[in-house]
């Protein structure tokens, strides 16, 4: 007989409005069997840590026509990737013991379907596992194929990047230092624009909160204009960047962090600069570069190794706290990469 | 001694903000010797033909940091592209009598000093000279190099035009059609919409002033989403038609006619689709395919033998009529291509 074992879980209370509140979710107990059913190819995983994403929140919300990402149901368990152990598999590919990445339950285990189209060997144990959920996960390949396939960046380039501490952006600044690019990045406290400057290594920085006009601000870093613009946040600082747009620019849409708590989106109005200026924007998901996985893994190993990418990561211990971390990315209380320490081991 | 004759031009009376007036310009009379000065290699030409186009309002307006045009200067002449005829010429590649198109002044006659930089002989004067002005001019090789080098459509391709019975969408409109597109345009006038549908060809044709609804009415003509927009206005149109972009379109921006006379231009809120449906936006200016332009009229001119491509022009009739025929553009009074004929011969 199968051991069944309490399963604490985070379920989502109901569709969002605003900014998410804890109370929004909800802490639910609940039984699993450790062992998978008889006859499937399921594998049960312990959840060591999951990922806080900003898109998390665009999930909790129910969109009339359906988006990239399906919505979350109310009463059902939120899911994103996470790093796990494998407690038992009843896939051929997979033995307990086994430690994996994935998209996984915001819970402490999890019976995952079909493990081959949603769970990956980590094949890099020499790093932090925890890096499975940043640099050497979603954030970290979307970083890099954001950057290299879409952003498609030359030596010399002046790249300018914002929510820059965060998950994906300390990763593309440190990959446009690698290009040979000068880098710049935004962020909203000293703290965040002192780790860029210090840690990451970015040419220059600035709290855009502190900034009167965010126009000016960036015409300061980049008198000679920007060429590559990755935006992770939309909205006002997307606005501030297009005069400031060297002819024939390129801006990345990787994420709108400052519109996902809108009813109402802003209004971007510099629109006119595209004609100005022959800019191109492209948006991506990264799901389109799942196929250059491997290459990236081992490429940004190598950096890790080397030393040439760092990364910073705000642990939120239990997960109790994991809905507080994933509002905290909203109000920019992480710094760095926000994860979810659901068990050590 | 050289013939000095009086000359009428379209001056700039002062910088405009909002709607243009016929206030904001002023005739005034001046005297043009008819001869080049001794000497020089410059021509004199006798206007024929001058274009209207929106990108003129644009001049008009001050610019703190300089556009990708110079402004007009208050108390100068207008100048803008027109069909000429050379009156006199101490440059070796022009002589009196020959037809020509390019920069002139909104005046009778015009000393053009660099002739080589700025004029270019009519090749084809099998068609009408005003079409210089149009679909063998600066609109149609806006069209032919916007929509096969910046939109670059596949045969099949769900492709959206504003202000579709426009000087360049009129062009945009039927090139998509030869190269197997299905075409719907918008224009603000239902004899408009049934130029586009019975004239130009377009598959499907709406009324956007009579629409509550922009965003439902793009989706009623495009239930499958669209592939290519090629957007000559901006603002409210751009936005609605963001929800309805199939995933990896393509947006070329043209132009923005609606926010041409706006002091603070109207806010694009659905910009979140770039992300969710990979989409890309590419400004463009004419100016950097010049190098095709001997392509783009050799395959012109045998679009219009065929009657492959038709033009709708409306003219305006004497200098006089010029200030009122560009306030029209943006009040949406010319139906296809507007032009100022100076004079007939």
């Amino acid at each position: 007989m199968a051991a069944v074992v309490s399963n604490r879980r985070v379920i989502l209370k109901r569709y969002v409005t605003g900014l998410p509140s804890e109370d929004d979710m909800e802490m639910v107990t609940a039984e699993t069997t450790l062992a998978v059913p008889a006859g499937s190819a399921a594998v049960v995983v312990k959840n060591l840590y999951i990922s806080c994403d900003p898109y998390v929140r665009r999930r909790m919300t129910r969109h009339e026509v359906p988006s990239y990402v399906p919505d979350y149901v109310p009463g059902e368990v939120i899911t994103n990737t996470g790093v796990m152990k494998v407690v038992s598999s009843g896939h051929p590919d997979f033995k307990a013991g086994d430690l994996v990445w994935g998209i996984t339950g915001w819970e402490e285990y999890t019976l995952i379907n079909n493990p081959k189209s949603s769970i990956y060997k980590i094949n890099y144990s020499e790093f932090p596992l925890s890096y499975y959920t940043g640099v050497l996960g979603i954030p970290g390949i979307t970083a890099y194929a954001g950057f290299f396939e879409v952003s498609k960046p030359k030596k010399g380039d002046y790249v300018f990047v914002s929510a820059a501490s965060g998950a994906v952006s300390q990763i593309v600044g440190q990959l446009a230092k690698i290009t040979g690019c000068y880098v710049v990045g935004s962020a909203g406290s000293d703290e965040k624009v002192n780790l860029l400057k210090t840690k990451f290594g970015f040419h220059d920085a600035f709290n855009y909160k502190k900034e009167l006009e965010l126009e000016g601000a960036i015409k300061r870093c980049f008198p000679e204009g920007i060429d590559i613009y990755f935006d992770n946040v939309g909205g006002a600082t997307l606005d501030a960047v297009l005069p400031n747009m060297r002819t024939g620019g390129q801006i990345t849409a990787c994420g709108m962090i400052s519109q996902y708590n809108l009813e109402r989106p802003d209004g971007v109005r510099n629109l006119f600069y595209f004609v100005a200026k022959s800019l191109r924007m492209e948006g991506f998901l990264v799901s389109r570069y799942r196929g250059m996985y491997q290459r990236f893994e081992e490429e940004m190993a190598g950096y890790l190794r080397e030393g040439k990418v760092v990364c910073v990561e705000d642990f939120a211990e239990g997960l109790d706290a994991a809905p507080a971390a994933l509002i905290g990315l909203f109000t920019g209380r992480n710094v760095g990469k926000q994860l979810v320490a659901v068990a050590w081991e």
